[in-house]
């Protein structure tokens, strides 16, 4: 059952042998139909439903939620509209938030969409927008995120021709910042030691109260976090993958951000965090990009010319070089020997390619052109030391994570991979570096953005609400940084 | 357990161990406590409570209320509060407004007031009213009723030296008239043909919504209805009465501005309603009064003299004739032989005490008193003759409830008697005129307000809004005025 419902009744006239209250006639019905005895109602929602009620001859499609032993009403609209049943499913991305507009009825999605987050403008990265929700900017955080989602609600709505009072349930994931600051609640605490959020599982809101502009009274699921680390987008993408359905050990990379991993199967969990992601971001490579039309996103090197060629995304001229692109090329450098194990440059083996850019030498994937203001495309040692602290980090904290538990990577039988870099890095390429586990093709499984499937899987199906609660509770987190073992299989994990 | 619960709790440190949410490690000990795991808060009442659970050094006193599988929070405060627990019992009734605020933790009433309901600037009577409010002055009697309620708030708390605020629960009952204005909602349809209310069960609100200044998160629980003409304060007059919980065959009579009765025991209930009061209530009888200060209650008069001697009210000097004195006063004239069994004086009979006044024969109970603003009060034929319509009617609607279930009077075995004129009239003289059925004195239960009475035992004890529902959807109502024998019976009654 979806997170809201619609249910369409025929409600008797009123008579002198029943002259139960109008409410009370709308109740019994749906009472019938669910077999819920505790129906609420919202007072002002009962005297704006009135002159529906009255008009409607009888004929109504009440939107409500179904939440345990009760059913709290949502909207009251006259004759059948059973067929015009929305939610939205809402990634708080610290970047970008993403949004999708689906119909509750069919599954379909009918938009998706997303928008640099608003908050960029208080800063890029989450640490100095952090720093200025502590300095009591909380609510201007606050409503720059709304106003990012709520344009996505509109835009959505608009490329699909539905009211946005239509949309009578969201679910909404994001990191145990992003959720503090869409709450208005400052997040400082998870910054300093102990890592305390102020709330982990929040209650089932309605939009009014958080200043959604849907309908009204329509239920908002946030995603619950898990400590201050593990946040509602990664508990909402294990939900996503199934992992926890499986009696088979699988693993979830969650490269986006920061980069997060979570090991297990329906009976254990265990996960991690780190700031992996910078690296992969764009906000490193001297050349990188984030993943937008333009982005170099493939790169093969041919091995006998050692000439790049490479796909850009939407085919528009390259402007840089995204995560994916950027991890490619490594693995095409390294293949065709012009890298060595160690991350440099073979620089005896000869090409037209090798350049010197501010005094350092560079791969040049394109030329300098000029005559228009697309700056030159290259990479650097510096990138690729980069990439690599990111994939030993990446290897340390899997080691870690299977030696706890005691087994080795063979025996994950599935490696899902999400967030802005999982959807796009080539599986092929990420295992030729060592970022991806050496595993066969047809283990890795790509969810795409893992926090907005998972958001979708409760607005189709409200069971899931329970168990994301449930991932939540079980998943142990393991502090990689005061982990004996984790620097030095950290330090030994930095070659390709 | 009362409608709102106070927990002390110890709230352990967070450390690097245990970073659980703010919230969460206090929901963990509510769960403890409650065994509910289902626990809500208001997102605005989170952050409003940071800064106390901040500065509190774990030592915090949540108040809740406990609603089948789930808890709602209501307000967190510092320290142990548990003793400053305090609720408030409202009768919504047309004329007055009355409350109690009741300690929830002793059970003590801390303070009790009536107010006179600002609404009758709008219309003395509800007929007025209802006109008013269907011409569009719904929100202004809702406003006029707010304030008389939230006045009372202020008086009993300022009486009792309680910040309104601590008060963390609130039970409402009044007639299905006063229960929709006070919601804001128009009555008008209760008025015409089908007879139809807006809401008979009205969900658990909570005080910001309708207007109430208490705790803003205070649950607000209001008296369900029964169809139209069988209000929530009836309904709280029964489950006060406690007839449900007895197989012995009980009867309340309720007699306000409106007579209801109520014939039943723990099976079944059958009850009927009519406009007994307004003899009664001081708007037929020419000297008649509400019952305050100065109004004549109780009349004696010597079989020898025939000269009368009275009481009033607070022994103030009387000012008219309340409800009691003027039911003794006729038991008295026809005790003593000034009066016939039809109703009529018996003028053969010699005293002083007749005169007349306007053209028609009055019983003096004062001398015309000169020199101050003191009417003379005195008692008419037509005064008798109103209080024996109201009297026949009762009787008749009696009858009709008693031959409908097929039992005699003798069966009854308690007679609960409540409502603005049950709490005054005395037992004998309503069995002598007839008023009340001729069954032993010990067999008569004054419950006073009953109304009040049953909001304070919600108020105390939650699970009576459970019993409330069942009264109201058990009872059932007999519409005296589509019954075939009523008229005959009220004729064949109308005799002392």
């Amino acid at each position: 059952m979806a997170l809201s419902s619609k249910y369409y009744l025929e409600v008797p006239a009123a008579s002198l042998d029943n002259n139960k209250g109008e409410i009370d006639r709308i109740n019994s019905l749906l009472e019938d139909f669910t077999g819920i005895k505790r129906i609420d109602w919202p007072i002002d929602l009962i005297i704006s439903s009135l002159p529906v009620i009255r008009s409607s001859n009888g004929q109504l499609t009440v939107t409500a939620c179904r939440d345990g032993d009760r059913l709290s009403v949502i909207s009251v609209e006259s004759g059948d509209t059973r067929s015009f049943h929305f939610g939205i499913a809402i990634d708080l991305g610290t970047t970008v938030v993403a949004a999708e507009l689906i119909d509750l009825k069919t599954g379909d999605t009918l938009s998706s969409e997303g928008e640099i987050n608003a908050q960029v403008r208080y800063g890029e990265d989450l640490l100095t927008r952090l720093h200025f929700a502590s300095q009591g900017g909380v609510n201007e955080l606050k409503s720059a995120l709304l106003d990012t989602i709520n344009k996505l609600v509109d835009i959505t709505c608009k490329s699909s021709g539905i009211p946005s009072n239509q949309i009578s349930a969201a679910s909404i994931a994001g990191n145990t910042s992003m959720t503090h600051l869409f709450l208005g609640l400052d997040p400082s605490s998870i910054r300093h030691e102990p890592y305390v959020p102020v709330v982990n599982h929040v209650p089932v809101l309605n939009a009014s109260e958080v200043g959604l502009k849907i309908l009204p009274y329509a239920p908002i699921f946030i995603f619950p976090s898990s400590g201050s680390f593990l946040g509602g987008d990664l508990i909402s993408g294990v939900l996503a993958s199934g992992l926890t359905k499986s009696e088979k050990i699988s693993l979830l990379l969650d490269i986006g951000t920061n980069g997060e991993m979570v090991l297990g199967n329906k009976d254990w969990l265990l996960a991690c965090a780190g700031a992996a992601g910078p690296a992969l971001e764009g906000a490193v490579a001297e050349c990188a990009t984030r993943a937008k039309p333009g982005a170099i996103d493939r790169v093969v090197i041919d091995p006998t010319t050692l000439e790049p060629s490479f796909s850009t995304i939407d085919d528009k001229p390259a402007i840089g070089l995204c995560g994916s692109g950027l991890v490619d090329a490594i693995a095409q450098l390294y293949s065709v020997g012009l890298l060595d194990s160690t991350g440099r440059f073979v620089l005896e083996k000869h090409t037209t390619r090798w350049q010197k850019i501010n005094h350092r030498i560079a791969y040049m994937l394109t030329e300098e052109r000029t005559g228009n203001n697309l700056p030159p495309i290259y990479i650097t040692e510096k990138d690729i030391q980069n990439v690599l602290r990111t994939k030993a980090a990446m290897v340390a904290a899997l080691t870690v994570l299977l030696n706890s538990v005691g087994i080795s990577i063979e025996e994950v039988q599935k490696v899902y991979t999400a967030g802005s870099f999982g959807i796009h890095l080539s599986p092929e390429s990420s295992i030729a570096i060592g970022l991806y586990p050496k595993l066969p093709l047809n283990r890795f499984i790509q969810l795409g953005n893992g926090s907005l499937l998972g958001a979708r899987r409760v607005l189709l199906d409200a069971s899931n609400i329970d168990e994301a609660k449930r991932i939540a509770d079980k998943i142990t987190y393991l502090e990689l940084n005061v982990h004996p073992t984790f620097m030095n299989l950290f330090r030994s994990a930095k070659y390709i």
